[in-house]
């Protein structure tokens, strides 16, 4: 079809139709290409933890149908009549934000992710127009340039994807708190996230520990340039570890005993909490008294730093493990992910939602 | 009496019998002066919330009869054939602890409050020869120079002993984490270490807040050097003070919502716990999500830190405002601690312990 965005037109997508249901094929509307819009014709959509979380409504009700997928890359087939950053033809990418307020102190520093006014994410958001955000299982989406990141050539789209989300993720705190060459960094769960940690830890320089509750994930860590590996479920193993690491990402996507595994971290060490989950974990103030430890949450990172980790793979040759997918695997990947059987992200191959494979 | 401590000797004392009994006057053990001891001929002691959980026995089972007390002032009355520190005459004083391995890398570092192989606490903890340490509620007390700190001339003993403790808890996270000019500081919290974290960040050129459950305590706040005053009793209240503070030091002696009053933080903003307790609090990773917050905890200070918090506080002229009280008094004002009706700290005349008043 040649390149819509004149007026507003209807896309295929894969959404969830209610909370309880499996995703299945539907159509969308996407808004015309306005002045400082990007039209991308999708083609590969990570499958991200919290997309999961969100169509399942454990993060709140949520308005259905709901297209989720936050990490996007495809090309440019359309630009709107006052965009400078991209062209026709660009790969590109889109994250967990397609807008923020840009005014308030905190998107002034380019950390849209914090911006006070509410950012609009890429999918069940409420957009500056009222309408409802719909995300990347789909084949095109209109966003504003300043929110649609430069892919390198180095990197396939389908590693691109999950760069957006589970890069950047990592890649945030891992700047913020200086991972760096003298430090010792652990990753805790080697998921999506913590696949990705790992190797940016290493090209940091940190000396880098995996932790796990999976026996069987030590030879994929060190794959990735861990260090050394540990297992988290006997309290004896953490016990041992005790002192030990200057900072933990832990990535896990689901509430852990921060009172058993924070103890793990040496003088002012701190834990940083990257995955996204809503029950709150108990936190004892004599387990801080000791060591002087923080605990802290990251989200994600701004639109400049998601260039920077792009750039950063890019030149290290780093990139996520993806298994590619066809559109009506979503729903079966969507199980091994709550089992934590992906190895390590899977990855929508997004031209199969409007033409399906055979 | 001759200044005791050739041998062991005995001394008058106010201890708790048992864990749910009043405290009622007694007589303990003090070993005899070692080389390297002080005998400090103590003539008061603060009382600090964490004796009434500790002998309440909050945080776990204690030897009895235990005498607690670790903000002590007081005269050195002997001195061991190797001290180098102080001399006979001197005004000293002894906090929360007497003793760490001094051989660990934070010990090295003269963080002897997070030594790794465990410090001796001046009371209910385990001394280098098995004995369990007695604290300050009581006429003499033996310690090691090196912990034992020197009492500025221009400081009254009896504000100097809350120093060592409520002071120094207070000091060394407001220096920690960097309060001072241009950086907004709320101090959770108006009792015994809040009234004088109000003070010490006042003088490291803080814009100062108190928050506080208690109506009453705002003109209070304010004749300590506080430029604001919230409640912090309503959501509401709270709620318009998002996105307001760099650093918030907690005073509180027990658990707070913490979803419910972090956010009150800026971004990267800190929330430090000071105040000991045993309840866990829940953390929610989204509420630490937005303006990427951290939350930590602080232990006292160093020896040398605490020396150099009684300096400042003589050097610009700060002090706890207390009330000195007899011995036959420590359990009315136990009850007044509890009931959070302290103003700010009782502090006990512990010559009244060995020659009770008529």
């Amino acid at each position: 079809m040649a390149a819509p965005g004149a007026e507003p037109f209807t896309v295929s997508a894969y959404a969830a139709p209610s909370e309880g249901s499996p995703l299945a094929p539907t159509t969308i509307e996407r808004r015309a290409v306005g002045p400082k819009d990007i039209l991308i014709e999708i083609q590969y959509a990570g499958i991200c933890h919290s997309d999961i979380h969100t169509v399942r409504g454990h993060w709140g009700p949520q308005t259905y149908p709901l297209v989720v997928g936050h990490e996007i890359a495809g090309v440019v087939t359309r630009i709107g009549a006052k965009v400078t950053r991209h062209r026709v033809g660009d790969r590109v990418g889109v994250g967990c934000m397609v807008n923020s307020c840009r005014t308030c102190a905190n998107c002034r520093q380019g950390l849209e992710q914090y911006c006070l006014n509410g950012n609009v994410l890429t999918y069940g958001s409420k957009d500056r127009d009222g309408t409802i955000t719909q995300g990347g299982y789909s084949t095109h989406v209109v966003v504003d340039e300043d929110f649609v990141l430069r892919i390198p050539k180095s990197i396939p789209l389908e590693k691109a994807a999950p760069i957006l989300c589970a890069g950047i993720t990592t890649y945030s705190p891992l700047r913020h708190w200086k991972a760096g060459r003298g430090k010792k960094v652990a990753i805790n769960g080697l998921g999506g996230l913590g696949h990705m940690a790992v190797q940016i830890a290493r090209v940091l320089g940190a000396e880098v520990t995996v932790l796990s509750r999976t026996p069987g994930k030590e030879r994929d860590a060190r794959r990735f340039g861990a260090d050394h590996f540990h297992l988290t479920s006997e309290a004896a193993a953490t016990d041992e570890l005790a002192n030990t690491f200057d900072l933990v990402v832990n990535t896990a996507p689901e509430a852990v005993d921060l009172n058993r595994l924070m103890p793990m971290l040496t003088l002012d060490g701190v834990w940083v909490n990257v995955g996204a989950f809503s029950e709150p974990m108990p936190i004892s103030v004599f387990m801080t008294f000791a060591n002087r430890l923080s605990f802290a949450g990251s989200a994600i990172g701004g639109i400049a730093e998601t260039q920077e980790v792009l750039d950063f793979c890019a030149r290290h040759g780093i990139a996520p493990e993806v298994e590619v997918i066809s559109a009506d695997q979503i729903n079966t990947a969507y199980t091994k992910v709550v089992a934590a059987e992906a190895r390590y992200r899977y990855v929508i191959d997004t031209t199969t939602i409007s033409s399906p494979r055979a």
